[in-house]
């Protein structure tokens, strides 16, 4: 396979031909078929393709990957299906999310169950530190359960810094790539010191993608809505960067627009010039910059591979969400 | 420790110790706070005690089924909080349940968390076959989640014989028993041929246990609300039996009573005589009688140990709900 893309798009296949092996049972149909639902849902598939890619690039067979590979998507779609369910989310990847399209039973009882089928598959990961590789994925769970925590605690909370707020991104969407980089480089037999670079490859890659997320939202030319996040009252990097920063006058005047039932436009044009005013675009822009630096210094300390090469491509893709 | 009640309590204040440690966090509270609530909720730990003797009686030392018996109890407590949302159960051990106390993001987060930190404990568990003990912990949960899907299903339909109702049941209430026994048979160094003897003891045990269940609440001298499982319109063993004897008429005007919004006093009365005339409850106290005549045969192939007298001696406990 000669480009990346073709490389990628074989790593894709791999983890989207495994993934219906997972639920090769039909009953209970109330249990069976919300997870392969949710499964057949697309998705990148950018975990498990991080966790390959780690793997190869501390000299693993990639093959060896695959069962962990599958089991960090199924964990991903388990943190999915829960989310949505308590963020009254409807709609997820065009799709109608799992707790709409049946009810909230079904969708928790789908989403514990893709959390044992997770375990399943990692459980068959041939490895000699089986213990360990479980104890990185548990430990993992736990942290997202607290970002997931933290983030409903902030939605209805102004006294937030930047730090706490980097905690929360870190444990909810960091996480989650850093154990599929440890995970990867422990599978491929890696050293202790090219497992910590991959992890904090992935820890940056994660808070950089976050923050990238914030930005494209408030970008005329990303083809989504314009400030939907806004429009939703959500607490962004921007958001809580912009809060810190403000006059005391324009603080009083953003927490009276979020703690309204219902955002106008005029509110979001009166955020948008807070923006500006308290330089949080420019802000955003160097933070992501400076993290995107660091994976590069950290990419730069692991051994010349084609997955290094492969990882250090994924991320513009990553982050101008063309992935 | 002279008695068999002094042992018990003295298993029972292991696991009620080992507990409150397990959240020796407190931040984020909306995590910690309702993890540690379902945890100090009382609870006989009839699992983790089982799996403390399936250890003792292969000749294991119990000090090292500790990690394995307070992970069984978090899985035990996971069940437990999700079940109650997926019930809509609003009371458990007399205590407002997790999701009526808050509400059910926070109910859905904290058995989350409570899984993962049944995987931290159980991979805390010193023993050779970690691997071994995590897919037996792993395919018991996807039992579990299988179970649950059967009960929720059953709950609309009549067309279900007493095969397809005992499978739900083993799923449901025998599969953590049976995994509890089976893991300290593994903790304990036991052969196969005790591993299977303690797993199929706890399936028996498990099963005896459900219908005994079923029977205590047609009894009038049991203290309970008589026949609450009738008025909830709840399908039990008993229900089950009488539905697929009793003659077409019967069962027309069962069915009836069970599509009704309410059931009344008379139809209670009514149902109740129908046991009566299929020889329901005579058929489950015969079922009980041979699960627990079983349990018997298979103890007796164990080798003599005071663990082993120690679980013989806890069925009629368990099985008189005076555990």
């Amino acid at each position: 396979m000669e480009t990346f893309e073709d490389r990628l798009q074989y790593y894709r296949q791999i983890i989207n031909e495994k993934l219906p092996q997972v639920v090769n049972k039909t009953e209970p149909v109330s249990f069976y078929e919300p997870v392969r639902y949710i499964l057949d849902g697309g998705g990148k598939r950018i975990r498990p393709i991080l966790l390959m890619l780690a793997c190869g690039s501390v000299g693993g067979r990639i093959d060896s990957s695959i069962e962990a590979a599958v089991a960090i998507e199924l964990l991903h779609n388990f943190t999915l299906v829960h989310d949505d369910i308590m963020d009254h989310d409807d709609l997820r990847r065009n799709k109608v999310t799992v707790h709409k399209k049946w009810d909230e039973a079904t969708a928790i009882l789908a989403g514990d169950g893709l959390v044992a089928l997770a375990y399943h598959y990692l459980l068959q990961t041939k490895s000699n530190d089986i213990r360990e590789i479980g104890k990185i994925f548990t430990d993992g769970i736990i942290q997202l359960c607290e970002g997931q925590a933290l983030d409903k605690e902030f939605e209805n909370r102004f006294d937030i810094d930047l730090t706490q707020y980097m905690s929360m991104i870190e444990k909810k969407t960091a996480r989650l790539l850093m154990i599929s980089a440890e995970i990867g480089a422990i599978v491929g037999g890696g050293t202790m010191t090219e497992r910590l670079l991959l992890r904090e490859f992935a820890r940056e890659l994660g808070c950089a993608f976050q923050i990238q997320d914030d930005l494209l939202d408030m970008s005329k030319t990303s083809g989504k809505t314009f400030a939907s996040d806004i429009l939703r009252k959500k607490k962004t990097f921007l958001f809580v960067h912009a809060l810190n920063n403000a006059s005391e006058t324009d603080k009083k005047i953003i927490k009276k627009i979020y703690r309204q039932p219902q955002v106008s436009q005029t509110d979001v044009a009166t955020i948008s010039h807070t923006f500006s005013k308290t330089g949080t675009l420019e802000f955003a822009r160097q933070e992501v910059e400076m993290r995107l630096n660091k994976t590069e210094q950290l990419a730069a300390q692991l051994k010349s591979s084609p997955a290094k090469d492969d990882l250090l491509s994924l991320l513009p893709m990553i982050l101008n969400r063309n992935f």
